[in-house]
């Protein structure tokens, strides 16, 4: 009765369960902890990345594995930015330096390069008892916040401060601690927070489950999903009667579009935010991922400060992750915020909640410090750092070509260019029968074709729906992380569905 | 200005600042985000684990360090159950087996036992394209789920469930989610959650964060802070008006106080949950840190189980952690909840919810699972595993009874025998005048003890107001983890000062 079964779990996706058959869920006794009175926000979040695809995903994955027949062999899990997942090979002075750290008898191992074992010890002198194995300050390790902040010196050329960086399990703990501190139950009206459309979900669910309202604003499209500042105005101030908006997050390099903001661009979120005093959110976890020619990578912060006076002195939270970049070391969660012109009282409550958590992962936080503070030109461990560096960042390039090519030359599909980030969003006309037949199942256009293109090619997807979209239009996230022969397969696979589908529906 | 030094965070706790000139906070600007309009949640909780004493420990620590002349010299961590940190060395096969999940190369080298690379092998077979550094499932990776519930099945002689389990960053992160779900501030009553007190501060400072109510029942000092059911109904009922009370914590083997509950006090909490339609939240993060010779370990689903019937089926959620046991790799973040009896759909909910989270630790992850699948007799880890963790558990003990002789032996302090857990809870019978001196600095009588004793001796405790306690009592907290040698060193400096103290306020 009790069993947790994907089925089960699809239920909880509006219109999604009609796709698989539901258990009953009768229930003799009424339970302490039910679904009436559970929280309400947890409710009404949702997280499409992990959502009902993927989990059919997931399901057809063990089918296979059990014997069962297809028209594929296997799942290409193309619905997230897991790299590693998808065959990239780890970085091996990131591993080593977190594998030394977690056994330091293999310091004594002459395998094992030299700047690797001295990177090693930096971070255990740091550490309570030199072992990974103790707490760490809230804030994170104190010579990897050090780190961080050469890194961002460097990066923007402006020096950075130690003690604004604040090491998180991963991005996403980083901007849910950001987006706690607005929450405030008792305020006249709900705190609203500025989100792009299309967004990553993270935002709008933690917005959710805070109870925290979303002003979403919207990319334009036809401009390679760049952000304007009369659509910037006019969410802002139509949501005014709503909410009170502190909060404007910004995703650059661009999730799931994959656009690069122009400096220009920058300067005008700068400059809005400062009109309406809002509080800047800046997710800038892909800032190592740029393949366009004429695209650059521009931090806010470096942006900010440039501008200078008032400008320089707003409210500023960065988010950086290992994650994403060259390393896709999202399994070892970890990643830092950095923190700039934050009211110091607010700044001290912030530590005080974070202390409560204790720390994140000492092993995630070696891997961080492996990759803001990589070898040194003449060390050990340098040329082959440099030589699987940019291995991974040029075949990243040669697939974001290889999908946006594919997926152009294809009737009915528009894909503006992958300038950076991990992702393709292209838009989808379908064919006016598919409305139907989607409107027939109770579920979105392209919830339905990306749940079709699953069932008939195992390529796992995300419809745009979970990302947001302008009403009316239609599109999928898909990574551009499968290495470069599955990358082929999938789109060999992908064309004739597609051709297929829109034969069908037409 | 926005220097974050820690007198500025010591400002956060009432009355603590007297103890540090403060800084001046004149602020030109207002900020978006202010101490007015921030989360009044995050303002109102603490978290003394990681309080004022602690951050002038640090500060202590730093002075030393730079040749300042003190009483004394090293300040001696013992306010945290942070083993290693004292001096606990990491068991081996642990690390190895982290080692060989973070580098696989390792598993060529002849110097790593066969049964760590089996072990290594099992939980790469697990990840998304072999390797850690892929996102694992959110309730967490399936043979280590799987592991977690072998162990569960063997401690209490009745089969377990790996879809019962879900795997956190340390015991944290699980209680959290759990007390999300019943964060619902469209409810008609607030929450309620029975906590004990004394408690660990995680729970207080939870609810607090999440704007759910304390119910606080008191621990019985005088029985070796046994649990008693009429103080369960006397705070059951007399929070009746204020709360709509749904969960009962308990922490069993106990922080603070060390105690081990007995079977029939266990029974007793059952029946009363079930009396009054509680979900049980059991903290056993102790479960393996059991030392006085008639106490023995029971775990709520083991009783629950055994007492049949509708006990059976009551909605259990239990915790544990890698931080504690033998163990104590707290710095690599893993744990686990078992969830027993929740409603389906409420179970769906929460893996949506936690789905946004992603997964936690890989490499911690793997840490759990050498620590609930520890080697097999014959293996060729297992002599070694066997010494080191009997070796700690055998100290452990002999510093429990070491702390509880010198404690006991001193005018003005009672000490109850450790039972179990990493924690001393001596009661302190203050003279007159130190009541005077802290009132006249604004703090409670036992933190200016705590404060006092800091200064003199640098041993870092915690104060019973820190957890809780009846009133017109005073305590302190000192974990027991110290190894025997420094553990000897402190209670010799601490004799003195104690003496000292009860001279010079008397």
């Amino acid at each position: 009765m009790k069993t947790i079964t994907p089925t089960n779990i699809l239920r909880v996706f509006r219109g999604a369960e009609r796709y698989l058959s539901t258990t009953s869920s009768v229930f003799a006794a009424k339970r302490v902890l039910n679904i009436e009175n559970m929280n309400p926000n947890v409710k009404t979040m949702e997280f499409a990345v992990r959502g009902p695809i993927v989990i059919r995903g997931g399901q057809l994955a063990k089918d296979l594995e059990k014997g069962a027949k297809k028209p594929f062999t296997s799942i290409v899990k193309a619905n997230i930015g897991d790299a590693h997942d998808m065959g990239q090979k780890p970085i091996t002075f990131i591993r080593q330096v977190v594998a030394c750290t977690a056994y330091p008898e293999l310091m004594k191992s002459s395998e094992i390069p030299e700047d690797v074992k001295e990177h090693a010890k930096l971070i255990l002198h740091d550490c309570g008892g030199h072992s990974v194995g103790s707490y760490g300050p809230s804030p994170g390790i104190e010579c990897i916040r050090k780190h961080c902040a050469d890194y961002i010196s460097q990066r923007d050329g402006i020096p950075a401060n130690s003690d604004d960086i604040y090491i998180t399990a991963g991005a996403t703990e980083g901007i849910r601690n950001i987006l706690k501190l607005f929450v405030n139950e008792k305020a006249r009206k709900p705190v609203g927070v500025m989100i792009p459309i299309p967004q990553y979900p993270l935002y709008s669910a933690t917005l959710d489950e805070f109870g925290l309202g979303q002003v979403r604003y919207y990319l334009d499209e036809d401009k390679n999903w760049a952000l304007n500042t009369e659509e910037l105005e006019r969410a802002y101030h139509e949501s005014k009667n709503k909410y009170d908006t502190k909060v404007i997050c910004v995703i650059n390099p661009g999730n799931p579009a994959g656009q690069v903001l122009t400096r220009q661009n920058i300067e005008e979120v700068i400059r809005f935010a400062h009109k309406h005093d809002l509080f800047i959110m800046a997710d800038e976890v892909y800032q190592n991922n740029i393949y366009a020619k004429n695209s650059k990578f521009f931090s806010f912060r470096k942006v900010m400060k440039e501008l200078g006076g008032e400008y320089a002195e707003q409210e500023l939270a960065s988010f950086y992750s290992v994650s994403k970049g060259y390393m896709g070391e999202c399994g070892l969660r970890s990643g830092y915020t950095e923190i700039l012109n934050m009211d110091p009282e607010v700044v001290a409550m912030f530590n005080k909640m974070i202390s409560s958590k204790l720390c994140s992962s000492i092993l995630g936080q070696a891997a961080l410090d492996a990759a803001v503070y990589p070898p040194k030109q003449g060390g050990a461990s340098y040329d082959l750092w440099f030589k699987e560096m940019t291995k991974i960042l040029n075949s990243l390039k040669e697939r974001a070509k290889l999908v946006q090519e594919a997926y152009g030359s294809l009737e009915g599909i528009e894909c503006s260019e992958i300038q950076g980030a991990l992702y393709a969003y292209p838009r989808l006309h379908l064919p006016h029968k598919a409305f139907a037949a989607a409107k027939s199942k109770g579920v979105q256009p392209d919830f339905f074709y990306a749940m079709e293109m699953l069932e008939a090619t195992g390529i796992c997807t995300v419809p745009g729906s979970g990302f947001g979209q302008k009403e009316g239009t239609q599109h999928f996230r898909t990574t551009i992380l499968p290495q470069t022969d599955l990358m082929k397969e999938m789109l060999d696979r992908f064309k004739p569905f597609h051709s297929e589908f829109m034969k069908k529906y037409k």
